[in-house]
């Protein structure tokens, strides 16, 4: 039977462009799309699908609410691997409606929030709706008869409904992107690459001053590098936190593998969502220079040494 | 002129029972429901209202993304005042529909995330769909011809628009709360009460291992304890973020003030949000202790000990 | 051949008594005073003697510069174990002198240092004059013709050298102590006893703000209280130092391992000194209260943990 | 009344010569030698001398306990200046006296242990006796009849009484250099240099792991270096230490106070001895950069948006 993978749908989203980044070669006849994030990962949950993919984080809006909330909640999947996609937004409408013609606008809240300036320079009296994807908004207003006079959606959606562009580049940020995970159940984890990123979630025991301090400062004295830390309420009342973080490295590395068991011990919980190559790898300009001592060579020479210094020969 | 006060609407929403609370007496005729948390802040901008009420984080979902923008970009606001309110959803729809009818149900995504257990279990076949917010999904259903046939929103929102409850608690999480924030112009802060609450966002410089701990830093050896801690994008493209923070303590306290020009001097920026008395104030069980040498009488002190020995006097 | 022990003489020294204390039974043929710390570290790098006896702190006076500087340079010798002396002063003189007669005093200078009090009180006038050791001071004074009246001396080299006490406790602090240390040749370590010590010295690597910190955050981060810290000259100028350094924990307890491991990284260099049981072990009111995920209990768990993660079994 | 001034005698040590450069162009008329450094802390304190020298550390041996003791106990004096002395070792003998003929060598401790390897080498048989100083050594070989036939002292002594060089360079190390400072009663303090030390005492309130690194992140966070950190007992029994800490910059400056107020808040006792120019100024290689946000300009900027922030005025 060939490998089947699910996406946040519908057919269209930015989502579906992610997935076929992520499974190149892969035969569109293979793409799941799935009613909301929980659904993309309930797939994944059963075995019905080989992977899936889900937006993590966008470089306007911030974290995935639903995604994170999947990642901390459930039984857990691991992260395999990632892409980022610019987010590149098309104001689009049925054939033959102008410019001027447009009072209502439907999208995507993430959209909605992306476009907010476009639209109060050009549509300043439109109303808009938020829908739950920028794909389903394009199909609305495609139907006969749809109470939207127009879409904003990724270019793909639009065509795909038959819809015409009345306005490129209606995004206010040119340089925003979307960062997408692929999903699978546990297994073997990616092998390290040199340029990855570990991701996991911790929950800190207490509340006292210094306690996040405490939490950091054992990637700190490691050398490891956070590139994303967020706080999450836990779900159990305001003022209750996790916290969801990225690290550059793999937890093959020995420094990102001492630092997570030095997070095992000081937290009350701590789930691990994977290590995987990062995204950005290739644009990087600047060569990772590790912190003195943090390299897999120096933690294997320290190891032996303290074999020696515990046997009794000479230190 | 009567003051007057913006808030998300439409009316009928969590946000509405909020602003009741934070401005207790004032009439609901000086209440302005905008739409869109933006039109709130630009309503307390203009100087239109002397005041907006706005979600700043729910404790199921994190963060309300659309607030924590308005207060990291625009001119800066003071957040002056906060509540919780405990969020409790009810099934509305028009009167003589049975739970067993219902094919499509409208609310805001926000509750849709957090009513997803409850409709699973007796809503599986259910279609959903998102809208701005609870009250506007009430509102829709209660149109003749609408095109749901229920709708999930607070209480106060049903009974505005003539819809009969077909079912109440349909929220996953009881203990679920959302915290609202009251907005002012810059002006005078309110007088501390030794229960307050400091908000702030802070942009870090640089990216080596440690420049979080170093942020942190700041606060833990004033011992100075964080509440809330999320890293938001800036916008500048995936990977470059800030911190939105909330601190125990009022700026008019030497502890935060002496941390808040530490973060000044190391960070690349940081946009003081306000201090202001904690809701969770009177339900808090352990009475604050500071820890050891941060009460402002010990800066007080340490200050005239300072000068004592820059003078030359005896140490 | 009878193990024979080095420790620094001439008979009658508190290091006498602190040996006796150190190899109980052992006959005192078998101890072989030396003339100068160098002398004991010599004789047990020599493998002319089992084992060695050098004092390495005061309670008044700090850290002996002349054993620090044997344990830090040439080839390296093990702390097998350590005791703690009371350091109680008497002033012997030749029989017939009483007080009043008293007008040159000999004795060590970190002897001298402690009864400069009583001195200044009870014999204002009298010349003081330093030696090699308080016996030797002692033996000096009992020598015909002896060119001081008097000695301050621990009580054993009085009675030796046959003279009479003038006055006892004449020290200036009632609690003082000498911290003695008993070396040998590297070899197995002592077994951990639950109440250990470990002594070590780190040569940082460079001087930035923070250097220092960064070397005691790999102690506190897996909670390893130190109890003495004491920077000493390289040798290399003024103003480049090493860490002598004390720990609470033995080197075979897994938060102590990896602290050390920790340092070998990022020091220049570090000589392990020992671990073994502490003196005051008995003496203590309060039970060791390991820091939250210390235990080794703990280490073994998350290490147990790193290894499902990386092989990408359940998080 | 000319200004005399007390040193560490008798005639001919280093301290006289560390006198000579702290006082340049003051008549030797006006030293005024002392039997030990609590003479010269008292003349000192007394008011009986305008200020004293005494020597701090030595690069070999360390700090001086006598001198440290006196800083840390009795009334407080400051610290105005400080010179290093290299220091250099010559082995004199009464006229006529060859190298084969020295049995007995006389001494200061420390010259003793800074000459060990050296007289291994040239003097394996000689027997060592050490003295209140290396002047004293050379003059007690220069009385008729003396029990030494060497002594080992700076040139200045051997000079001063007509001792003839046997030996010159007889030190171990060609570096070696004593650090001296220049005692006054409380006053004035120096003016700021842009290249000044502060000296000071700590006492730490307890004893849990991390405490000392609480107290090293007081000047860490305020990117204040520390040039030397010493543990001394506080004599009140082993384990109890005070921290004797050199730090870059002067007390007037804000980053400087402001640590020195954090230290003040949380330790038990903060005893300031002084801010005065470094002796090793000159000789600096690279300037100072202050770390970001340090400067005195930096604290200045943000007291000033502080007092902004307090107001209410835009953040």
């Amino acid at each position: 039977m060939p490998k089947r993978y699910a996406y946040l749908g519908p057919e269209g989203t930015f989502t579906e462009a992610a997935l076929r980044a992520l499974v190149p070669g892969e035969d569109a006849g293979a793409f799941v799309p799935c009613t909301g994030v929980d659904a993309v990962f309930a797939a994944v949950r059963d075995g019905e699908v080989a992977g899936g993919v889900a937006p993590l984080e966008n470089s306007v809006e911030g974290g995935v609410t639903a995604t994170i909330a999947e990642l901390i909640n459930g039984d857990p999947l691991l992260i395999a691997a990632e892409t980022a996609i610019p987010v590149e937004f098309t104001l689009f409408a049925r054939s033959g409606v102008a410019l001027s013609d447009v009072k209502r606008v439907a999208t995507h809240p993430h959209a909605l929030a992306q476009c907010r300036g476009w639209l109060a320079r050009h549509l300043p009296d439109a109303e808009t709706f938020t829908m739950s994807s920028t794909a389903a908004a394009a199909q609305a207003v495609a139907e006969p008869g749809a109470p939207y006079d127009a879409a904003i959606s990724a270019r793909i959606a639009g065509e795909r409904y038959g819809l015409a562009a009345v306005a490129e580049g209606v995004g206010d940020r040119s340089e925003a992107a979307t960062r997408f995970v692929y999903l699978t159940r546990p297994g073997a984890l990616p092998e390290p690459t040199g340029a990855d990123r570990t991701s996991l979630v911790a929950f800190i025991a207490d509340d006292h001053p210094g306690a996040l301090v405490e939490l950091l400062n054992q990637f700190a004295v490691r050398g490891v590098n956070l590139t994303r830390l967020e706080s999450r309420p836990t779900g159990d009342g305001l003022g209750r936190y996790c916290f969801c973080i990225d690290a550059d490295g793999h937890v093959a590395e020995a420094r990102v593998g001492e630092a997570l068991m030095g997070l095992r011990r000081i937290c009350t919980d701590i789930r691990f969502l994977g290590s995987y190559p990062r995204a950005d790898a290739e644009t990087e300009l600047t060569p990772f220079i590790p912190a003195r001592g943090t390299t897999n060579a120096a933690f294997h020479e320290a190891e032996e040494w303290l074999a020696r210094i515990r046997s009794g020969a000479v230190a």
